[in-house]
């Protein structure tokens, strides 16, 4: 078996923590995995918060139906996609791959249609959906990650999102919270679920080969 | 490094590809990758097509703008989520747990009514998009997965969703097209893109730390 395959079977959505701190170096590993996550068209169109602070894990709890791995996590991840894509957002874009490859940014300005025509002028609330999808992407370089550093992370949806926005302030920076990864340790006594088998679909009923 | 940061380091979406075929033990270690990666409440809700028949590659290149990595893949994975979440898959879900680990269907009953209350009572469009969301984990999974076996991997959007439902028959299964891999062999020759440098955005503008 690959070692991946070992750690992904390692890991299980960690439904109680103990409160241990994720050592700056595992955690810079996470961080660097969801960072290189690819995304459409390459735009990133989501900012991560990182969270350590007590009171606020706590205050997030409130609106996470009190569920005790977000305060007891030591960090908590929380995915906010853009809920506008603009020009502005596009130009910044383009901007960056000219300087990070040192290209003219005028040779770029015929990926910069193709964007306008086929991002910028879709529909606000298409581009919200498309945006909060690469966030899972991440989320998934996230949780792949943090395994991999032997660290338990937990996805979590179950969150009302209107309550974290303004817990974190979201709307006036034009993002919505949309999943959250909670990182830290399992606690093995109270976690009933840190011994259960993991349930996953047969190959067969996941897969069709063609 | 970490071998993960290397591993990501190494991939980028690969717009040409040179034909040459994923060996089985690889593409295994990445369905089971895709197969382990974690869902909301776990239920996966999406199928995943694996294809190696070159005219269904050559089919669907043709809905895919022609993009060359299609054709030139060695596999194509199709993530296509459910349109409607169901009673009867529901249903079958409780039934996996029970089965996989031991224990009679009735003892999750309660399990079964926050499943029935919080999603299976959902509108049929927002669940779409909730099982579209879940694909995006699995997609994730696997292009980390892939990059680990140095199999290179290309995430897609860029095709007719409608077009490729067609040919693969989704409708009537009750799943649309939702995000395409393409799994194979850089042509480093005529891909201009396997020397460019990796654009991300900086820590500083991805990441705010609480």
């Amino acid at each position: 078996m690959s070692n991946l395959i070992e750690t992904l079977n390692w890991r299980y959505a960690t439904k109680r923590m103990n409160g241990e701190k994720v050592p700056v170096e595992k955690l810079a590993v996470i961080l660097e995995a969801i960072q290189l996550s690819p995304s459409s068209a390459g735009m990133q169109p989501y900012t991560v918060f990182v969270i350590e602070d007590q009171e606020i894990k706590e205050q997030i709890q409130k609106v996470a139906f009190m569920q005790p791995q977000v305060a007891e996590a030591s960090h908590l991840i929380v995915f906010a996609s853009w809920t506008r894509i603009t020009a502005e957002h596009l130009d910044q874009y383009i901007n960056l791959i000219a300087e990070t490859r040192g290209i003219p940014a005028e040779s770029l300005d015929g990926f910069k249609t193709s964007i306008t025509n086929g991002i910028l002028s879709r529909p606000e609330e298409i581009n919200a959906e498309w945006a909060a999808r690469q966030a899972y992407i991440a989320l998934g370089h996230g949780l792949v990650a943090a395994a991999s550093e032997q660290i338990d992370a937990t996805p979590m949806e179950g969150f009302d999102a209107n309550g974290l926005d303004e817990i974190l302030g979201l709307n006036e920076k034009g993002l919505h919270s949309v999943v959250i990864m909670t990182l830290g340790y399992r606690d093995t006594e109270n976690d009933i679920l840190a011994s259960a088998k993991k349930v996953r679909r047969s190959q067969e009923e996941l897969f069709v080969t063609i």
